[in-house]
């Protein structure tokens, strides 16, 4: 199977992967290790809180995201990594049971100036529940090796 | 005990949390569930790849910044979520055993235009390693309750 590569993506190429459900169980394990503030572990809490019941850490929500693209993507293309993520917004709460879709648009793609042999493929993700509202949208480059490394861009 | 409120924080203000130790086997735990790409699993694959050995998924060193400022601030604060990322830089690869520092500064602080009960600190975090290199920039705001909600900011 041909691995993708950084000539493969072009800007406004839109593919969607999932879904993924999501349980309680998971959303209260990842709080407990990694974000435990009671609107993430308590239900009687998270009831009296702005979020009205509970939900998941925006840091699990991102994390479920990176596991779709490493599966969708990833898994399948000569990935090199990232250098960071440009923006995220936590638009709505990720509940117990609900089923995400990513949605992935190709909004730019470069060659790098230090390494010709890769490039940038800059996405933006949004991250979609059961009922089609956009619960996350994240901006985030992605590095991947070139076929044709060195070629002009 | 006093918890912190909005007006408790002011640009310039800045403080530590930790040291926290990350094990290979968290590492490769976190991997795993959300990031199974073969240099956060594989140490041959890892040593063959750019980072030149084991690392942990970016998002994993996100997590455990966050577990930081969970336990250093939030715990303490009248915290009312946070909107999003503004930016996150993984800069040099977070390793098994190594110890973290989380630097937290504030940039700014504003009343929320829609709720004037609360307001919003924006903050820089440096996730810092034992040889005093900052391994990750992070920039994002937390929502916490005013004080004297609805006075002059």
């Amino acid at each position: 199977m041909t691995k993708l590569h950084w000539e493969d993506f072009a800007a406004g190429n839109i593919a969607e992967y999932g879904p993924r459900q999501v349980t309680r169980d998971e959303i209260i394990a990842f709080a407990s290790e990694f974000d435990p503030q009671p609107i993430h572990l308590d239900d009687e809490a998270a009831r009296a809180s702005m979020l009205g019941g509970l939900s998941a850490s925006g840091w699990h929500t991102c994390s479920l995201a990176m596991r779709m693209i490493a599966d969708g993507i990833l898994h399948n293309a000569m990935s090199m990594g990232a250098p960071g993520v440009d923006e995220v917004r936590w638009i709505v709460p990720l509940r117990p049971d609900e089923s995400i879709t990513l949605r992935a648009t190709v909004l730019d793609t470069r060659v790098s100036r230090s390494r010709p042999d890769m490039g940038f493929v800059k996405f933006r993700f949004d991250l979609i529940n059961q009922g089609g509202t956009t619960i996350m949208t994240m901006t985030s480059s992605i590095m991947l090796g070139r076929r044709t490394a060195g070629a002009a861009a």
